[in-house]
């Protein structure tokens, strides 16, 4: 059955994000988004892009394994036809996974319920071909207990000042983490995880970075807990490099979360 | 403890294939032999490449988890040296994981117990943006059953006439496959590998080719038999594309093998 003209429509991506100044558009620079719309509107032989909303944005060279997005389609279209035509006029690093008609009052950012994200860090000496613009590579061995020990102070609702980037706009600095784990893989990775409904931006990236000073003895476990009562982008440590994070799973409702 | 002078090494590599023209030096085209010679002769501060020889070759766009290479050092060098300083030298695509001294009679081909080959299908409609170029992306589901009963019979000692590529020079078509599996993973791809000491060229690939066929209905179960036996190339299927072919494990003995 095809969808009535004008339909409300989501679609699973998932893209690596090496070539991309992240997902929204911007002039002179290839951003998913942009991508995305042009391919949208080819599939439907329009001239004019046809807008794309996601459940947020995303840094350059950041990853997704899975993101949800949102676009009324002003002609008729199968599920399947959305998803191929979307693959066919994408390049190799972006894939629509999925497709589906949603509810007229759908949107992305408002019906999104949690979000997962995964950080790799290859934590041994050689490099690895196959991951290199996925992971962030770090010789020195990292202290996996001292991470764990400290990452359970960022689990709960927080003020995360000391978390943001400069140039953040948010509202509010508070932000829930439902869970957080920090655990080692049999191929030389350390992965550090974040699940939550929303999170500043480079939230994720500063967490990181400062979970990485203590796995290096820089700062102990327990300062982690000071550090976020400081509510000072200063006391927190360096930004993790983007091209390590990857977003891994979007929760998406059945209609607006109650914020 | 430094190694003397004229040492012979061994090192072991893994490198993403799809910017190579294969593990061969050859004019005008960039090689993962040519690559690594002159990685090796930078970090000895030399002008002419050093000399690296493989257990084998590989076809262009082939990957390798692990290959052995050996050389002669005409300076001293440790371990962590020679390693890191070919890292240091090549681009991140290749990568030495580690490097040790060897015997004076050490040669990667003549000592060479076995080799595993693993080749990746995606069998799934949509690609995978992190896997394109490591994988074979087949939308049509493959009948996975089909190709386990038909594997078995390339395993043992047989004429590989009818999967060697048309160029194969090898003096005997005659090898042995000591382990065989086709099996599915939970992320959309269907694994084939072959272990053995030693593969005719194109033999891995124009297996799997066979193999799809029969995954696609195309030819039954209990044909490969025949195929095998009709000792011509024509009975085959066709080449499995080589970016879907990955070197995963290279045995080596401590002496020349026994042929």
């Amino acid at each position: 059955m095809r969808a009535r003209t004008g339909q409300m429509w989501m679609a699973t991506l998932a893209w690596r994000g090496t070539a991309y100044a992240g997902w929204q558009i911007q002039p002179n620079a290839p951003t998913i988004q942009g991508t995305v719309e042009q391919a949208v509107a080819a599939m439907c032989g329009l001239d004019e892009p046809v807008p794309v909303s996601a459940t947020g944005r995303t840094d350059a060279g950041v990853h997704a394994e899975m993101q949800v997005v949102g676009f009324r389609l002003p002609v008729d279209r199968t599920p399947h036809q959305v998803m191929s035509g979307i693959n066919f006029h994408t390049p190799a690093d972006i894939t629509c996974l999925a497709a589906q008609t949603m509810a007229d009052d759908f949107s992305p950012r408002r019906w999104t319920k949690g979000k997962l994200y995964r950080y790799r860090i290859l934590n041994r000496l050689p490099r690895c071909p196959f991951r290199d613009d996925l992971v962030w590579h770090l010789k020195s061995p990292l202290n996996v207990g001292a991470m764990s020990a400290a990452i359970a102070a960022l689990v709960g609702q927080h003020d995360f000042s000391s978390f943001r980037a400069a140039g953040c706009s948010a509202d509010t600095t508070v932000r829930t983490i439902r869970a957080a784990r920090c655990q080692t893989t049999d191929d030389g990775e350390v992965l550090i995880e974040f699940e939550g409904p929303g999170f500043l931006r480079h939230q994720v990236r500063i967490m990181v970075g400062t979970l990485v000073d203590v796995g290096l003895g820089k700062r102990s476990a327990g300062e982690v807990a000071s550090t976020l009562s400081a509510q000072d982008r200063a006391a927190a440590g360096p930004t993790a490099p983007a091209k390590g994070l990857t977003l891994v799973h979007v929760e998406v409702g059945d209609g607006p979360r109650l914020l």
